[in-house]
């Protein structure tokens, strides 16, 4: 079943995978190579975003294969070192060398685990870089999808004060009530934006849509760092917003492979969990419209197991 | 010759000033306060970018009054807190608050000090903050001004390899052969600049002028900073330009109280001199045409103590 060249492979059914993202797969181990002594047949496994690197370079020696030099292979549709082109989870069975795939906690479910693999990592790489697991600090998160709705459980999990800023006054109750965020602003609101001025450690900003910068830097206090995990189509700022107050502005792509491992262990420990509706494969049509219209709470999961049978 | 009250302020003769900035003051004590313990009369000291700041909030509480909550009064054209505007470096003596003053070791020129107090601490700062004193790195400097020629010599004394790029041919020889950087690039030619993609830890961009900034965040490796101490009229870039790479852009405002100290000991320490064009004060208004036209290297300083008698 292995490919013959590599004795480090993992052979696994696919439980779950993450619909929108295409590359958060999630399933149980069927065989293991020779040389793969971590994991073995049963063990709960995870596949992210990318499923090959060089392994040589400095970045995939800091374990962030993800910024490899010769550019990580995606998990969907790159093509890989043998030319062939990555299908990412919409298939029963995935190989996949042993150093792209983490250990899902027995305990975890399978589905929550699998978008933790691209949206969990997406927020949880830079909050960790930028020191954001130290309580009391206060986060602002720009957006409540998939990726927002995770930076505020984890931000809550470190122990910060979290403010969800939205355009949109029907995520209120979720960003309070549900998601426990401890205050929610609209961000056209210019009272409640300025009672929120030089108060933020640090911005995760999941928007993708094109939003002024400069009103959210003055949030930042001094040495304050907005990160830009969504993409809009440019980013125009003041440089006065960047320079009184020594600020930053940083962007940042998924995260390394140490980390993702960490973060699936941090998430069973503290009982985070990502919101999901699962949906069979039949559903896909339905699924993507919905999607565009931005009706999903916050991942569509395809159940594999019970579709592709 | 005090204000009456506060026992805390020295006295001293202005014997240079820089021109162009108006707040970068050097001298020698003629007076001290009661409570003024660290200097005596004939110690040569410095005044930099503020003389006064609330002294009690997180920021004074760091050392970096010049990020103080209330705003740090500027050393000239500002007001104080008693009503008075701040005059700067145009005036035999100057009365300040201790805590804004700095010691200039006695075998350091005066007139060399004083740009140190407003162009050096700008590029020291963000350098010693982003940790590029580690030998071995490799700096960028966008622009050969005032505080471009300081970045390079800061680089080259913390063993780092230093590339300058301009829009002008005519700084190539300074830039090599005068301040030992490593490499002089010009900005516009693509072939010079792609062969610099991915090899820089930090840049620092002291250009006022607009220009673009994509190009630049090609050349910083995966984790670069780019510090923005110059003022062009807008920052503009593609988002991929951070997220690829997990780059950022910072801003930067001069430095704190106990860094310029620090900076100060540094360059006695390692005999790193600004260029500077002593002139006296009858010059002043052929000095502000050579300056608008860039004729200068790199500072003008005012020969306060021979020209006001």
């Amino acid at each position: 079943m292995f490919l013959n060249c590599c004795h480090e492979t993992l052979y696994f059914s696919i439980v779950h995978f993450v619909f929108e993202i295409l590359h958060e797969i999630a399933g149980i181990v069927k065989e293991v190579g020779s040389n793969v002594h971590h994991f073995k047949v049963g063990d709960h496994v995870g596949v992210g975003t990318y499923v090959n690197s060089c392994r040589d370079c400095e970045y995939c020696g800091m374990d962030m294969d993800v910024y490899c030099s010769k550019g990580s292979v995606r998990t969907f549709n790159s093509v890989d070192v043998d030319g062939t082109i990555t299908k990412g989870g919409y298939s029963s069975y995935i190989v996949v060398h042993q150093r792209y795939c983490f250990r899902i906690p027995n305990d975890y479910p399978l589905a929550a685990a699998a978008p933790l693999l691209c949206a969990g990592i997406t927020v949880y790489s830079p909050m960790m870089r930028h020191k954001m697991n130290q309580p009391g600090k206060s986060l602002g998160v720009i957006g409540l999808g998939g990726l927002g709705h995770l930076a505020v459980k984890f931000g809550k999990a470190f122990g910060l004060s979290v403010t969800v800023f939205s355009t949109s006054i029907t995520k209120k109750d979720e960003a309070l009530n549900k998601l426990g965020a401890d205050k929610f602003v609209i961000s056209s609101d210019e009272e409640q934006m300025k009672a929120m001025v030089n108060s933020l450690n640090f911005i995760i900003d999941t928007a993708s849509g094109d939003h002024p910068f400069d009103p959210y830097m003055k949030l930042l206090k001094t040495g304050g760092t907005l990160v830009l995990v969504g993409v809009p189509s440019e980013v125009k700022l003041n440089p006065i917003s960047l320079i009184m107050g020594m600020k930053s502005i940083s962007g940042s792509a998924t995260g390394g492979t140490k980390e993702r491992q960490e973060m699936l262990d941090f998430c069973a420990a503290q009982k985070i969990y990502p919101e999901i509706e699962i949906i069979p494969i039949e559903y896909i049509n339905e699924a993507l419209e919905r999607l565009i219209k931005g009706d999903v709470k916050y991942r569509f999961v395809i159940d594999i197991e019970n579709s592709l049978k």
